[in-house]
């Protein structure tokens, strides 16, 4: 490493910090910038110089904008009446690349995690309450936090928070949780068996 | 995708256009970005920018520099008269990373590649030849280029032009090549057939 040129080697070291990356892909990756275009790199450059000071998150959801409101709260083709609730803009990215929904999202920033100190004033539970308050007009939350210990507790956690809520409104409110069970193209053999108990529990006519 | 705020896309778009990572990958190191400090970015910001500006090939050896001579070919404590020939830059970092060996190197920036119309002057094998004549004190040329077909050509063809060289300085040149056999700590089960054909050819005394 110490041949490397000084900024070569920032670039390396900077991306060695990254999950997933290890010394050797480092100074690959660092290696393939320097066959980039002049032009691509200022411009890569531009980009991550203003990011932190750009990128907001949604008044609303607390998806990613650059803006005060995201792309998705500001679509009125999209059902307003349906919100989605995940634990990360990850996530919400999962259901957008496939088309597969013209709700809304909630984006909680996290999960309830007692083992880490996270509890449910430190993501965005509250300020969901508020939101479904405030719209009049929401008539189902789908609960898509991830299926292991501490996004099932979240899961229960909004529920039952929502079920003590009196308001007439919410009390109609359609709560919904997404399906468990096989995932397509997989191969029993390798499913494990929690995945095949839920696949069994849930098991629909055919 | 099309939910991205636009420095984030711009980001990712840029990552996913590097080897080895692809959407998913590129999606998760952007969003890395944004939990890192804002220093931490304009500092990396400012080296993507001026990286190819500021990089250039050492003249003597063709390692990579910011100044006109790299680390090693300034370094006195370094044995000037071996000179190890690899192909690229990469390869020389897995000379150093170890702490290995002391001489020094000459970069030939690729290897003799007929079918992709890569010829013995399209890469630095002029450039080595020069340095030999120019430079009095060279002994031994360890030829360390990949062993694979085009690694074995180009190997061939630097040992061949330096035979035909009249010099008698030349003619007392050793020319080397590096050891072939199973790697360390390899599983004799998992080891190709070449490599154990090499391994039984180049058996030593025990």
């Amino acid at each position: 490493m110490s041949t490397l040129p000084n900024n070569l080697k920032k670039i390396s070291l900077f991306l060695e910090r990254l999950p997933g990356i290890g010394e050797k892909t480092a100074n690959r990756l660092a290696f393939y910038f320097l066959r980039l275009p002049e032009e691509d790199l200022k411009d890569f450059s531009e980009s991550i110089s203003t990011l932190k000071e750009k990128t907001k998150f949604c008044k609303n959801c607390f998806n990613l904008t650059e803006d005060s409101l995201c792309e998705i709260c500001l679509d009125s083709k999209r059902d307003h009446s349906i919100i989605t609730v995940v634990e990360t803009v990850l996530d919400l990215l999962s259901f957008e690349t496939g088309n597969i929904y013209d709700g809304v999202y909630h984006v909680l920033q996290g999960k309830i995690d007692p083992l880490n100190h996270v509890g449910p004033d430190d993501i965005k539970i509250n300020e969901l309450f508020k939101r479904i308050k405030a719209a009049g007009e929401v008539k189902e939350i789908i609960l898509a936090t991830s299926p292991d210990m501490e996004g099932e507790a979240t899961a229960m956690f909004i529920k039952n928070k929502l079920s003590e809520l009196t308001d007439s409104r919410i009390k109609a409110l359609k709560i919904t949780r997404l399906a468990y069970g096989l995932p397509i193209g997989a191969n029993l053999e390798y499913a494990d068996y929690m995945t095949l108990k839920k696949a069994i529990e849930g098991r629909n006519k055919f």
